[in-house]
This record gives C-alpha cells, structure tokens and sequence, in this order.
C-alpha cells in the first residue's frame, strides 16, 4: 500500500510532488472575508486534505471521474426513507468516527454516561408513545424471539432515577428489513416511545435482534464489493434517551452473541454497549429477556 | 484558522487527539485480499485523510450531516445535461488540481506540449464535423463579437505539422449559457469539430467569449454563497484535440483581457493558456482574430 499517511496517528509531511505548491494555498485563500469563522476551518482543513490525497496517490482524471459518479449515484438513490450519501460514509467508518468524537466531547463533563453509537438511517421522528411494558412487535415471524427488555434511566452522576424521559427504540425484523424497507410490516412495527415514571424504570417486549445486511444495490454496496468486504450489520436494537436537562444519547446495544461483532460493516460496535439475552421463566409472552440500565450525564 | 496543515506542502503530524489510535486502520484493514492493488492504495489515502480531517476540526455530527445532505443534493441536481458533483468539486480546485497531476504524468516524457486545463461539465460526445474555416456561431447575439480563431496543430518536439488531427471545440454564448443550458440557441451552437489537413492548420469563426458565473442554483453554488465567493469564470473556449500517435490534450485558452483571470471560480488559468484577441482588417465576417498553435507529445 503505497501511502505516506499510517492511521495511528504519526504521519509522514506529504510533499507536493512537484506539483505547484501554492495551489492549495490559493483555494483555501479564495474563500471571502464574510465566511463563517468554522465553516472556514472546517473546509480549509477539508480541502487540505483533499488536495493531499489526490497528490499522494496521483489521482487520474478516470479516477477522479469514477468518485463523481458514485457519489452522484449516491444522491440519485436517496429518498425520504432511504439515506444513500449516509451510508457510504457509514461503510468508510466516517458516521461512527464523528460519533466517537462528538462523543467523547460530551463525555468531557464526565465518562459516565451510557457510550453513543450512530444513529443509521432508519430513524423516524414520528414514533408512536405506547405503555411502559407495551409490546412493538406486530409481525412477529416464524423466526422471531420475542425478548423483554428492561432497565432503568439513571442520572450518571447521582445514580438517581430519571422521571420523564424519553426513550426511542427501532429494529429490524428478522428478514433484515425496518418497518419503512417491508411492506408486509405494519406502520411502527418494532418501533416505540416510552416515557419514564418516577422511578426510571422502562420495559417493553421487542424481538430478539439478528444481523442483517445494509442496502448493497447502490454505490455503498459496489464499495463494499470492490472492496471484497460483506455488507453485514451484528444483531443490535437501537435506542435514543432524551430527559430535560441531560445530554441526549443515541446508541445501539448488540447482542453479545451474535456474529459480526468483530467485522461490522459500519464499525459501530462497542464493548460497554453489548447486551445478553438470557432465558426468562414464568411469562408466556416472551422467553428471553435483557436487562440493561441507560445513564445520562446532566447538562 | 485552527488547522494542523498547511496548504504550502509542509504538513504537522496530527494526532489522533486521544480518539481511538487504531480505528483508522481497522477501517482500512476491513478490505479483504481480492481488492484491487491501485483501488486499496486510493482508499486507504482517502479514508486515512477524510478520518484525519474529522479528528483534526473534531468534526460534529450535525457537520457531517450537513456536508451529507450538500452531497446528496449534488447528486439530485445531477442530470446528462448537468454534473453537479464534478462542479462540486471544481470550486473546491479537484479537477483542476486532478488535471495537474494528468497533465504532468503526461509531460514527464518531455515538456513541450500545449498544458491542458479542465474539461468542465458542458463537453458533448456528438459535436458535428464542419469545413475547416466555418463558423461554429449560428445565434450571433447583439453583444457577440465575432473572431476568427487560427492555427496549426504540431508535433512537440519536431514542430512538424499534424494532419488528420481532430479539433473539438465548444463554448458559452454571451449570455453565459452553453447550447444545451439554452433554448434560444440551436442544437451544437459555439460547437465543432474540425480536422487538418497536411499543413496541419486549424480555422473557425467562434465568438469571442465572455466571463460567466458556473450554475449558482445547487450546492456548488451554496458552497460559493457561504464562502463569501463569486460564481465567475473568465472568457475561455474549450479545445480537445486528437491525434493518432499523440497524447490527446484537453484545455482552455482564455481571453488575455478578460476579467476573473485572477479568480476563476474553478482555478483553470495557466499563463500558458491566455490568447490575445487583435483587430482583423478586410474581412467582412470578423472585426477580430487571434492565433493560438497546439502542440500534441508523441506517445
């Protein structure tokens, strides 16, 4: 591989090759006096960055051509329920990399709080209120594990339970599909919003999640194959925990069984947001269960 | 501007700022055996420098967000009369930096030949054969001047001349409109193709060309607007020229007098390429003409 870049932090000074080295200087130097003080930090850096990759590998015009073309596929595939653009960023590690660092800038004020995961591009803003301990499966499949899950929302800081938060919950069903991708779904199936008593406490029976592929018919797909990667997701619920006067947390948790812990095709994974399904007696609705508290650091 | 590089070729080592110090390389390690050798090297360049972008501006979700929507949009915009996402990166100087690196790859086996400039969104793959000496203005509007534009296509290191080399051509009216962003001008107005005889001249009758803001209405446009940017490109007329045994050459020849020399909206001005437009005595289809030789390198 010939790069002079490595990705553990130490990199080599790029030259410009012999290619006019004020360029870039006269690029970034091109954006006007009135530019917003950190979109001109942002691009500066973005196109430095830019402009040393294309040095650095030589980049041919056919090459060049081919990026242009795969990425306005990208924007010709998106649709309302459909988030191409999101997705390639999401198999190159970028959504997960941004949600590392927006995370861990929350996380100064104190490294208490549940750890964040991204938020994927099946999220819906409408999910419908139901009663704590209501069931989100409608359709429930042949092939599906109903779970109870449970736990509580806690204040990171004081342990205390959080009353009147809110917490958003949305997965697949078992053939790989969000309600919105499957018209044998329902609306909102296996989707919810619970709002928290005094004593924090949420529950909900849901499906026991398992992997699934993200969308391969469009250009994150052909990268993914050009690649000679698969486009496979490990088992994981989503959840997304607002409270008034607390830092919001979106996350996933994955089952700790499942495959493609350690190969996710989107590179979300987590150590401390690994949950285990065990065997729940006594209640006909579901035979597996999985406990798992949610904390929130205060603003 | 808090950056760790600068444009000017030096490059400070940045860090991975206390965010994970392997995730880079597992992103890039995800790349399985059957990846193409020049596509792994591409993407590990790119990846590792879009990664280091994100932790060296601590890139914030909703940021990457934004930047998504802006790509996605490109492509929506992007159509077979419009490229929004080569425009996209050509106010951020990709093509022209891309043509660079081509031009100078190309120029490595001798130095001589006519510099290129980019080929920009408006090129069309079906111009029409015309007799050399024709004219390629068929919609003369009232504020056109009419020249009359000549030369000879030669051999870079002979100077001999080439016959049967082809001459594409093609420019904007003075309106700023290309043919096929216009319905008031005629299929293949201000286009052509044209070929040599043995004594290698070229000739038309073209406008002389005027500056003209690139599309202001998508996220290129968006992009200029929030950098405090005009749309501009000076007076030019692009050329494509072919030969059998020679290295093609794209470019653009731009009006010595013209305004926006010193900001092209898209960075494509080379000294090499200006063209000086002089009064043209006793020729009743042209006040004005001017001289331009094309120098093609041997394969």
């Amino acid at each position: 591989m010939a790069s002079t870049s490595q990705a553990n932090g130490t990199h080599a000074a790029p030259s410009t090759k012999g290619y006019d080295p004020t360029f870039t200087k006269r690029v970034i130097e091109s954006m006007g006096p009135k530019t917003d003080p950190r979109l001109r930090t942002v691009l500066t850096s973005l196109i430095t960055h830019i402009h040393d990759f294309a040095r650095e590998v030589d980049l041919t015009v056919d090459e060049w051509i081919a990026g242009v073309e795969l990425v306005n596929w990208a924007g010709q595939m998106s649709t309302d329920r459909r988030n191409e653009g999101q997705l390639l960023c999401d198999v190159i590690g970028l959504e997960s990399l941004v949600d590392e660092i927006t995370y861990k800038k929350a996380a100064e004020a104190g490294n208490l709080a549940t750890q964040s995961a991204i938020l994927g591009p099946f999220f819906r803003h409408d999910h419908p209120t139901r009663e704590m301990g209501e069931s989100i499966t409608f359709n429930t499949p042949a092939d599906g594990e109903v779970a109870y899950m449970h736990g509580r929302v806690l204040d990171a800081v004081t342990k205390d339970p959080i009353a009147n938060a809110t917490i958003d919950v949305w997965e697949a069903s078992t053939n790989g599909l969000y309600e919105q991708q499957d018209e044998e779904q329902v609306e909102h199936n296996l989707r919810g919003k619970f709002i928290t008593g005094n004593d924090g406490e949420y529950s909900y029976y849901c499906l026991r999640p398992t992997p699934y592929p993200v969308p391969f018919d469009g250009p994150a797909g052909k990268l993914l194959k050009l690649t000679d990667r698969h486009p496979y997701r490990p088992a994981h619920i989503h959840l997304m925990v607002l409270a008034d006067g607390y830092k919001p947390i979106t996350t996933q948790v994955f089952d700790v069984k499942s495959k493609y812990l350690e190969d996710d095709s989107v590179f979300a994974v987590k150590d401390a947001l690994l949950i285990d399904f065990k065997p729940r007696e006594g209640d006909e609705k579901a035979k597996l269960e999985v406990h798992y508290d949610l904390a929130l650091v205060p603003l």
